[in-house]
């Protein structure tokens, strides 16, 4: 974390030479590179690769970066992010009445585990708001009826612009966002308590309680227009047993929830995650 | 394994005073008690039990404990069955073409892990006879179509008939079976290839490789008229990686579908897998 | 956790009819049994029991269940403990400088995880004076340096007595007890940041880095005279990679010690966990 | 795995254009890379990569890769070497009397999962000879007392030469082998029963269950003058409780045993493992 770096996500039709392409123009700029990680997936024909490198030292400025990069990508077919460690992401969170991955990811970043701020707060229910207070985070409760809920999500939409929001993470919020929403601010990541493709929908912990399985997971993922149907970032399971109520698969999967959604986000965050098609690739 | 023993499995209506009820018809007989075990459903109003103890020094002859035993379930509306760790349970092992299951179980077998005998291989397919003959296990081939089918499934009751089978383990046995069958030979344990209720039916690990799952595992269950929506015993699971591919998948799900039928199978054996309604209770 | 239960912890030497003798106290007074589980150690010739009951019904008053039950007892020369469930422990934790246990256990106490309250922090530290602040619950900081240790464990052992507390949590408070201390009061829940009895003492994710472990581990144990080599409650792990440096261990570490520490703590507050000899057995 | 192809395994003090440097020889030989990825350890200031390319349309003559690969090497001062994936690895098992280990490596050399030869089995008993003719494989009989063992120990890398074996892999043989052995015949992977560093040496289930530990291990590790000291390739656990005795702790163990044996032998053999100092890096 200490000197800052660049970092570009590049996915494009595999052929050869890309390995040699890419490193060649961190290294003929005098760039060192401190990760680099790539991956060939033969069906899809694609090559997925992410490379980190020190700025201190290279030789091109930060704004001629992107386009010098460009003219190399371009005749790639090369879709590619860049970023730079220092410009901090900004996080909203979501949520509903739970505060376990509130509190979680509101811990996280203030212990540094994740370098990002969060500023903005927003729930569709009023209990949190004391939490938000305690942490001096703006907290906006937006009720959602089904007849307010196109009105609502402007507002939400309102404010990701004001407050300057990156990312989106809903951390247990329990409302269905509208394809229209989505469409127009992508950046979300869902955590999803069950296992995926598991139990998706409403109170997935009941239905694995009736199903009397002898595990429960959570899963990560990003937010897409089908419901829990994103890319999978992050996975974990626990195993359980006849012993455990639906209370019980409830306690033990809040800690589940918590590890799963905050490994996702600074995984996210460190921009290590590369999503195509339906799938991520995580350069871990 | 030592001196023989006796367990009762047990399910009631709950209500006082059961676990002193039967524990006092094991200790005013004589016997010992080397492991009780009982599960409260509160939501079923469920009492389900497992007491094992020693026969020796047991007063009641054998042939007498089921029905002294009778006269006490019977008023209390209590299922039960009654087993002797003497009596060595019979197993015919189903498979088609993949032979890592068959070879563990009879490895497993013949290393005392399980105390069965395997007189019986039944496959729709003829590869593995070599196994069998190594092992000197009669193997019969039954090839399936839908048009001999119920003529086969016919020839297989026969044969579970004449080897007098107890239990009938689907070691990636790749055919479902008819409903008729099932009703006819109910005790049947098989392997799923994925973490159940995700992806039951055909070819799981393609499928959870399409999902970009980070974890896949394996189900062992009991086998119902619903495909994959038996009972499940046991479940485990192995984190997987974008780099991963179906074949990967395939070939850790393998160590997966070995380890997990095989410590269902031996739970069975132990007498120590209690069904209710569509849920195991497991007094591991 | 509705109506108040009594629950009896019972460990004596094996022998015939011990399940019935304490199933009948319970049952011919009137009492429901809503837990039961035993376990034998042949080895040690010893027979260990949990027994939880419901109060509402049963007909000895509560004072007089501790006699009445003490004169069956003691001719099975038993070991037995009482506790009502009713009667809310207290907990005092103690930390250092690192505070991700003493806000995971608050959080968890808040939100009625952990029946118990946490009335007292103790600390060598002064800096997380301000989470207690923010939880309005009362700090102490006694510094310890060799001179001062004897004095200060005196000071800790008065605040104990004075806050009447039942349980110390240690939740990465890094000074070890003196044996006197820990023979003054003797129930305290460590929790050490490795896989033990792997790394016992100082700085262990460093020595795990340093040997190259594939996977790290944190375990909560009861303190005993010998550093690391208490009975231990509970243990989980997390698998790491070369990629993962120290301070990369530590921040996973972070997280199996909250999850690590929180169990066995809980587990203890409901009275599962029964020690014997340098093991444990947990009811759970 | 269709068309051979080559890896190099290479580590050398970090610098700038390392990945640029190697992925142009690769290039600029029209090489088409399948597989690289590196890892730098800042505190041994090291540099350390994986590079897997398709033979199939490289320019140089398979005779030529080393020494033009050596020029560019020698002046980086970097230790690496080259395998082609057509040269099938010769493995020699060492057993005692305990077969799962052997069972599993063949099974999974016969299944096609490890791409080795397995010509020899040396044993310091006779009882597993049966298994060696049942899949006819080489079997010597070579017992070991502490008289005769140095001169056993010719014989065995007599032996060695003779097959022309490539690794041995010791899969649960009970002896120690001298220092001169192992300086003689240094590629040797071990299994060892027991989460590495916890309990090296002889018993470490007996003295896991001593200990009381809730979760047991097995480790992957090659073998160097100091006992269960070497370089670890790959460990896994398995949940254990009070009810396990120690032969169930030997019993669940022998799983974990045969899977982590087997995991470490495939990534030796597909080259993915590379050690330095006592660590390793492996690029799965």
């Amino acid at each position: 974390m200490s000197s800052p770096t660049a970092t570009l996500l590049i996915s494009c039709p595999d052929q050869r030479g890309l390995v040699a392409k890419f490193a060649n123009f961190i290294y003929s700029n005098g760039g060192n590179i401190i990760h680099a990680d790539q991956h060939t997936d033969a069906s899809a024909g694609l090559f997925l690769t992410r490379i980190e490198w020190e700025l201190a030292g290279f030789n091109l400025p930060r704004d001629i970066i992107a386009p010098a990069f460009g003219a190399i990508a371009q005749p790639l077919q090369a879709n590619w992010q860049l970023h730079f460690s220092d410009r901090v992401p900004r996080i909203a969170i979501w949520v509903s009445r739970q505060d376990h991955c509130l509190f979680d990811l509101i811990w996280r970043q203030r212990s540094k585990e994740l370098n990002a701020e969060i500023p903005l707060i927003i729930s569709n229910h009023p209990q949190l708001q004391s939490i938000a207070d305690q942490f001096s985070i703006d907290y906006h409760y937006l009720p959602i009826t089904p007849d307010t809920k196109p009105a609502q999500e402007a507002k939400q939409l309102d404010l990701l612009r004001q407050y300057n929001i990156d990312l989106v993470v809903l951390a247990k919020y329990m409302q269905v966002l509208s394809s229209k929403f989505i469409a127009q601010f992508p950046t979300l990541i869902n955590i999803h308590h069950s296992f995926l493709p598991a139990f998706p929908g409403a109170n997935p912990y009941h239905r694995a309680f009736d199903r009397g399985v002898k595990i429960i997971g959570a899963t990560a993922h990003y937010v897409t227009q089908d419901l829990d149907e994103g890319p999978i970032i992050e996975q974990d399971v626990v195993r359980v047993s006849h012993r455990d109520q639906v209370e019980d698969l409830i306690r033990q999967g809040k800690d589940l929830e918590r590890v799963v959604l905050a490994r996702a986000v600074r995984l996210h965050l460190q921009n290590r995650v590369l999503v195509y098609g339906n799938r991520t690739v995580v350069f871990a």
